[in-house]
């Protein structure tokens, strides 16, 4: 089937920048020497994460117990939640599939290593603790150095639980504007990292992971020593939001391709000097902005509705026919693709492959 | 079970609220002798649209195909698609839909007439066809007047066609600030109807259906005389776009209650002064700005991650624990619905009915 045939709206992979992005990636922690754990909150499916695992991921990272039900039982054997889980019911979830795969959990609060340290023992199994520390991103973690070395303490003393590391991701840095910035960011969590390691060595413990880094500071974290693993996502398909900072030489960020896309139908032709597509807000997420039209050619996204995009023609530009098809790059990837069932991988204009997102909605 | 035990996140229904909107929507189009045709764009669920029928929606409108035949398995006797649908493929399963209900369509384009035609007669049905009019939506639409009149003498001379009125839908007036705003817009729309009726006439036809308006200017149409039926949807959840309207006396859009939340759980606490709930952008949209907190007690919301939801304290404000729930009141309803497989039903604090959202991520 060529890509005109498909029916709209559709998330459509290029596989060949697909292709280039993993394999950029994983030819880069190769050379330096650290571990790749893919951000499974972004693809969303077993499918994208076994591609991940092939080309060399030590395991995926989620945020949700359901993501991690689904990558286990399509054979993922390294999964660690990255991200607090405290509900009982969760907790035995997720014990659960340590039977079967190595399950890490991040902490910051005594409470939860009471509750996950009850859900192992009841299963029988050992869940792997992450101490997550705050690193900047004043959102979940504990204070670096000694609160976090304590936390750590409580947790390789919990029946059930194994003290494995340290959750050390600043999300914020991932979009400041300038690479200096992001840069000066990731140095901050480094210290931050090295003082908790310094205070956990007082107490006798040592971490044997440091997990953190995103598509925008990636190398920042893998040059720093600290680090043994990233947990990049959006590098799979990146998306306008990381279009929008700017890389090393003040240029746009270009490390990967924007291999993700909404095809959109043409569907109304009547405007004066503008056209609609079929593609709105149940098939892009917004918040990040609009998205942009691949290839534009004169061509402007003006406005986003449930169900319809508005794309502005300027002088000069060709006007659409009915049922023709555009790409849309998306504001903000994960998001999207949760939107969606599945993935059309499409190779030099033809459908190649569908992807199930089979933990599309998989929040709980 | 108690609302506290619902597993989160989750999409809440006050059921108490809902049956007043649904009930005060109901009373208002019966005493202004209007029908309703209720949009399931926002609700996206069969369970809520036979609630609407049986409180004397005369039908549904929907903006997909897909949604059309969720709503058609279900039994719902009259549905329009109140947006151009130009796919062979689509119009071929709209078609199908025809055998077992009424199915109308909305045209702006003559090329659109001959495809639905095509599609129509090889059915061996009959599509009811709608003209839609730009009625200062600027998004699809013809002309009033006689451009549109020309348009329904084509749809009703084609085969497999009846024309049957106009969609006239002025999607921008619903979140204009002041209700003179919006009644201002209203006016407009109701003086280009008047105007194509008048075309309509020349050409010795009549429009027997004049459909649109939407839960922030409904009261408008139904007393213009011109439309036969509102197509409003949020009314039945309201959310924060619609409440930041003001409604005639200047005062916050009160036409109807908050019904619709995403109930979310904390899930860290070690914020100095903010706490951190499982609710994030795959939970609720944010392109309409960020969730507010449902009975705050100083509560306010911060940031709005994938996956979680930061909440700041005020000064002297409670600090919740490990596990409790948080109610929040999305921005936007039909996109946030959407992201759901289901609500849960609560009254006076128990979980009353599960409803299946079956037209989910139906946007084809």
């Amino acid at each position: 089937m060529s890509i005109d045939e498909i029916d709209t709206p559709a998330l459509i992979v290029d596989l060949g920048a697909f292709d280039r992005n993993i394999a950029k990636m994983a030819g880069y922690v190769a050379s330096a020497g650290i571990g790749l754990r893919a951000h499974a909150k972004t693809h969303k499916s077993s499918a994208v994460a076994r591609r991940q695992m092939a080309a060399g991921a030590v395991g995926q990272c989620v945020q949700k117990v359901g993501e991690a039900e689904v990558l286990a039982a399509a054979g993922i054997p390294d999964i660690l939640v990255s991200n607090q889980v405290v509900d009982p019911r969760k907790l035995d979830r997720l014990a659960a599939l340590a039977r079967g795969a190595t399950i890490g959990i991040c902490f910051d609060d005594l409470d939860q290593v009471s509750l996950a340290s009850a859900a192992a023992t009841k299963a029988g199994v050992t869940l792997n603790g992450f101490v997550e520390i705050e690193v900047g991103m004043a959102r979940c973690g504990v204070a670096p150095g000694r609160p976090a070395a304590e936390l750590a303490r409580r947790i390789a003393d919990a029946p059930g639980l194994r003290f494995e590391g340290l959750q050390a991701y600043h999300g914020r840095a991932q979009h400041l504007p300038t690479a200096a910035e992001r840069e000066a960011a990731i140095h901050g969590a480094i210290g931050a990292v090295r003082d908790t390691q310094e205070a956990l060595g007082t107490l006798g413990l040592e971490a044997r992971t440091v997990s953190g880094a995103g598509t925008g500071t990636f190398r920042v974290e893998a040059e720093s020593g600290v680090y043994t693993e990233l947990q990049a996502g959006s590098y799979a398909f990146m998306d306008l939001d990381y279009a929008a900072i700017a890389g090393a030489d003040g240029r746009p960020y270009d490390e990967f391709e924007h291999s993700l896309f909404v095809l959109s139908g043409v569907i109304s032709v009547s405007g004066r000097d503008w056209f609609v597509v079929d593609a709105g807000l149940k098939s892009y997420s917004g918040e990040k902005g609009p998205p942009r039209v691949h290839r534009a050619d004169g061509w402007t996204f003006l406005g986003m509705s449930d169900e319809h995009g508005k794309i502005g023609l300027s002088a000069g530009s060709a006007r659409p026919k009915l049922g023709d098809k555009v790409a849309l790059i998306p504001g903000h990837c994960d998001p999207t693709i949760n939107l969606h069932d599945w993935y059309v991988g499409v190779r030099n204009g033809r459908v190649e492959e569908i992807w199930p997102i089979d933990a599309r909605g998989a929040s709980r």
